[in-house]
């Protein structure tokens, strides 16, 4: 695996693979790399002759130093688990390059930003589209790997993408979750031993709401009500929002229908949590009780 | 001269010419094709293989319906030019494939779009930056040109590729100008006669700003007072603004140096016309009488 780091290099060695056509597949990533990730890689894997990742804690896209300072690194690790998954390349520019001195371009991706996430971090997404972009260029791929456990985030990258007429196809890989249906997440690392056992609440919440939508609910209302008693029955939470909304614009939608996407946000001592599902997921299995998430493993990473 | 004017045709023909090893110049223009034009076309094709132009006349960055509607078009003199200047492409996109339904992405370059046109004209930059993005990305140039007329939007173009890092190497050509000094722009076309006779002040007006300083004036408010004065003995012009600003921060500076650039808007007849000079060109030979335009046929395209 070649590991590079100035971003001109980057760009010669695209180049390279290009005139010597071969595609390129892309896993943009923060690092704290887990399962999820080198799902992702797989994906790219099977879709490009090349895959580069990158690493890059992006500063900003955090609403404050502190959450960027703690935001869990392990260089060592992500280099080895890399190398086993098959990567050829791994790119990890330095901040102080991608963000060179007079830096002062943003890409804001309208209304998209405005929900779910937006409201609780104020430009959030316009760090996540300005770095995806520049990464974008960086790496020119053919294809762009992205997971759907940040259903938001991936759809501002896909609309940004289009709307540049970036010539990426940018593909989304559903949820790898852990046995108990907790998405996963380099944050889930900064759960203790209680809320990590108490954190795959959110999912049964989803998934009782993707119930009671087979079940014939289509009021918005009520199927985020239903959720929300299943986390709010657990006591520890703290919900940032739990939203219904149109999977595509984004936007709080009143009566349900298969683009839905039932997506939460939920503090669990001191860590953010994020999770969604689509109410079209065939394979969306857990039911309102939680007593029951019959994962089978090859249903493991649906969301 | 080839005519492209479906995107993913754009995208395919820059991929095969990549391929095959040859590089791409890229011009882009709102069409309505003068000399000024042509000089960018030359220099595109003395840097590459191939030279792209393109004519897009973009909605998003015109101020309001009437002055888009009335920006001059001439499609079929637009391509005689091209194909007697050699262009190998001339690429049309429609602005419903550029601006597909919900488009909804807007790049923002900072404070670069604050001065000088950027209060006169909101939002103005933002459309300018956004398309040259998306053009940016149809065309994948290896050198793109811009006249340094538009000097503002040459330094938000510059900043975007360099912060989103683009790839492409920005390349900025001298004013081409009339005879008499006056700037070369498809408004021109729009002056009346009497008026035509009369623009030419601003570059007289430019001109005192220059002399003053090259003989021992470094205070900008002098120098723009200098300039002024020449514009307002005409009377029949409404200056926009007249600036003296660093020429990459676009700031206004109070002690003019060799890196400032005076730039001017003003309506003349219902035209809104801009012109700018650097003061570190040594090739500016207008005085500030104006009487005395001593313009070789090797400093016609200097500002």
């Amino acid at each position: 695996m070649k590991i590079v780091t100035r971003i001109a290099k980057m760009h010669e060695l695209s180049r390279q693979l290009r005139t010597g056509g071969l595609t390129i597949g892309f896993v943009p990533t923060m690092g704290y790399l887990h399962d999820g990730h080198l799902e992702l890689v797989r994906r790219a894997r099977s879709e490009c002759d090349t895959v580069v990742v990158s690493i890059f804690v992006n500063p900003t896209q955090f609403n404050n130093r502190e959450d960027f300072e703690k935001y869990p690194r392990d260089e060592a690790a992500d280099k080895a688990v890399l190398e086993h998954a098959g990567a050829d390349v791994l790119f990890m520019p330095e901040a102080s390059e991608v963000y060179a001195p007079g830096a002062a371009t943003t890409v804001h991706v309208g209304a998209l930003g405005d929900h779910l996430c937006g409201p609780t971090r104020p430009g959030h997404f316009d760090g996540v589209a300005t770095v995806v972009a520049a990464l974008l260029n960086m790496v020119t791929p053919d294809v762009a790997v992205f997971g759907e456990k940040d259903w938001q985030q991936l759809q501002i990258v896909r609309r940004m993408v289009r709307d540049l007429h970036l010539g990426v196809r940018i593909v989304g890989v559903p949820t790898l979750r852990d046995a108990d249906g907790l998405a996963m997440s380099s944050r889930n690392a900064r759960l203790g031993e209680k809320e990590r056992a108490l954190a795959p609440a959110l999912y049964r919440a989803l998934g009782a709401a993707v119930a009671a939508y087979r079940d014939g609910e289509k009021r918005s209302t009520e199927l985020c009500n239903l959720a929300r008693a299943v986390i709010e029955e657990i006591g520890e939470f703290r919900i940032d929002y739990l939203e219904l909304v149109d999977g595509e614009a984004l936007a709080p939608v009143e009566t349900a229908n298969d683009g839905s996407v039932v997506a939460v946000a939920a503090f669990l001592g001191g860590v953010r949590l994020i999770d969604n599902v689509s109410l079209a997921r065939p394979q969306m299995l857990a039911d309102a009780s939680g007593a029951d998430i019959r994962m089978r493993s090859e249903d493991a990473h649906y969301a």
